[in-house]
């Protein structure tokens, strides 16, 4: 991980911190939710193991901190700006709500306890990787709640935000209650449980489509899935159900879904293929799904591409990383719209509500911030898949979010001079 | 670049293919635009140079060979197809439309004539990449259009969908026009001019924000950009003004900006400061940089995050890979609203209209799609981004798309059997 994937003001201030002799200074950063995405009511925050891989991976090369030198905006910044930077490695704590959470708006994700300049610069990095697979979490939590117990499998990589994020999406549906992905190398980098089918160009390379169907039975055996829609829905599955078993299914991806599933299924039943699963596809969200198990579609598993992979309804969410202390005094800003709140805080967890305090409260309830790193050491902890996909599988209940009467204290009391 | 970033399907279909004995069978695909994205009548390409280094560098390792192997998928596919993806490199051809250019609805961007396994197997990551840059690149267009003349900054890296999008989102909003980004990677990796200006928390990490407006000047002299807006954005830019210079200017990032400008502006002339400039930053996108153009609002750069780093008001764009050709034969899809046109093609632009003929065909015009890669081997050209932001600045001519009669014919003959 590069000290150079972050906004170049970052590395401004740190140097701007650096010369004005504060680097060792401790301050507290909160990453928080301004404001839900669009369409949402809650989000399952995901993405807080990339970031803790990055703050323990931070380095630069030397040809990087070159490059920085040679900027004109750091020529009159101290060349021991560039030693320490060249040296840099994350010391500080970091406290964090668990990856599957439910959180709501106003809520923190995480905190960052370090010296300024380290706590400074992680800024981009964590804002956009927590940011982003907390956006496609929420987004397959939907899906996977609207499917009602069908399996929704994550098929998006072709519309992520680069391949890259594609591999990231795939985790973030996953443990957000998604069977598993089409994205070879996130089965293969996080275990996640792989699925594929077949592609239309399978069936336009053979001049006969039952000889493409047929061929892919001798290969993939009882994994065949066969797609049925290059040409037509219903002759296809016909062509396919005719050649039987072994097969694992057919796959829909355009025209009627609801009524071609009945209709395929009928076509597989007759043919005695009732263990056969129907798969369907195509710009699938969670009010089509919705729509296709209230009208009783027989569609086993639902494959999701576009907008899952992109959140496409929701593409973007308030989230912010603000200084809320530094040496010991609290900070909060206070522009039009955008103010933020003072403080080192603690999110704590009730039934029917939660409640955001000073982090040396103790008004009872589930502290939900817990440390994941101290002194630039990772905490052991349960941040495996399954455990972060049961808790997210856990009811969604909306909650008011009250501040404590420190923090509300807290609030008046900071003001800019 | 490792093979596995891939849908598991094309890996099954290759299977399936080497199975078959057809593995050197010669194909051709078409990546192109099914539909344009939302609220565009035009796209501006981008992202080939990033399709071409995955083409060239396509391996895999070892440990994601045997990953493969033991998938239950490929159970009884035989062990030779193992080696020979061991073995893997693309020795097609590849022709492409340049990036910077501008494209419509129905149009191709790219396509490749290769053995079919090594067509088949980039299908997900050639989408993706060559997608999100388009869609960036053509976000950046009208954003930089609606500035007319005046700075169009990238700053979206924390909004991007995982920071490594956000370094690529850089480079696409450079190529579309923009001036520069905030991340310093993209301005390493590619010479992009990066932009930097200072943080909230900087304000925030001083008792006085006079205090954290002259250490700044102290480091960034002439650079130095002060954020006024953590307080108060009037009583800021008083502060920063009456520090005189050096200054490059100040910025606001909240509020009326149009209204706020105007007076910052008053301020900065009043205290003598009439070459300092005025950056503008909040949630920006080309209506909101129109309207502050209308309403003359004297800002000199406009920072534009969330909405231009993931296209927000459409991330998605409905591109397909369709399989054209294979073994001289001639394939379509006539799936209902997702059929596809048969046949190796090539895009001729003329000066009121785009004609889309057979690739042997001679209508005359400019042909789009240019040898990029031909036998594996990289093609020379001007592909660097100067020259891609020169062609970018031209001016946007919708044209109608026409079909040669060549074309409608073959579409008219190539039905299923």
């Amino acid at each position: 991980m590069t000290g150079l994937l972050t906004d170049l003001y970052e590395l401004t201030m740190a140097a701007a911190y650096f010369d004005a002799g504060r680097s060792a200074e401790s301050a507290t950063f909160e990453l928080s939710i301004r404001r839900l995405p669009k369409h949402r009511d809650y989000v399952i925050v995901a993405g807080l193991q990339q970031a803790l891989e990055y703050l323990l991976q931070l380095r630069s090369t030397t040809p990087e901190i070159d490059y920085l030198r040679a900027l004109p905006q750091f020529a009159r910044v101290t060349p021991a700006f560039f030693d320490y930077l060249g040296d840099f490695h994350f010391i500080g704590d970091v406290f964090a709500v668990p990856e599957g959470t439910t959180l709501f708006a106003g809520e923190p994700i995480l905190t960052i306890r370090a010296p300024i300049i380290e706590a400074q610069i992680p800024e981009t990095y964590l804002l956009s990787t927590i940011t982003f697979q907390t956006l496609i979490a929420t987004k397959a939590s939907l899906m996977v709640r609207a499917a009602a117990g069908r399996a929704v499998v994550e098929f998006g990589t072709r519309r992520a935000h680069t391949p890259e994020a594609g591999v990231l999406a795939a985790r973030a549906a996953y443990l957000a209650g998604c069977a598993g992905t089409s994205n070879t190398l996130a089965g293969f980098r996080f275990g996640i449980p792989v699925f594929g089918t077949s592609a239309h160009s399978w069936i336009m390379s053979y001049s006969r489509e039952r000889d493409a169907f047929h061929q892919l039975q001798q290969v993939l055996g009882p994994h065949t899935v066969q797609l049925v829609d290059t040409y037509d829905p219903l002759n296809g599955t016909r062509l396919a159900a005719a050649l039987g078993p072994p097969l694992w299914g057919i796959r829909l991806d355009s025209g009627d879904l609801a009524e071609l599933s009945k209709q395929a299924r009928a076509i597989l039943d007759a043919a005695g293929l009732r263990d056969a699963k129907i798969m369907a596809s195509g710009d699938l969200d969670e009010t089509r799904i919705a729509q296709l198990v209230a009208a009783g579609a027989p569609i086993d598993v639902f494959g999701a591409g576009t907008e899952l992979a992109t959140s496409a309804d929701a593409p973007t969410m308030g989230t912010i990383y603000k200084l809320v202390e530094v040496a010991g005094r609290p900070t909060a800003k206070s522009s039009e719209d955008k103010a933020s709140l003072p403080g080192r805080k603690q999110l704590f967890r009730f039934p029917d509500r939660d409640i955001l305090a000073l982090a040396d409260e103790t008004p009872g309830g589930d502290p939900l911030l817990q440390p994941v790193i101290l002194k630039g050491q990772l905490v052991e902890g349960a941040r495996d898949l399954e455990t972060i996909r049961r808790r997210a599988a856990q009811p969604v209940q909306p909650r008011p979010l009250e501040y404590s009467d420190a923090l509300t204290a807290l609030i008046n009391q900071t003001r800019p001079k």
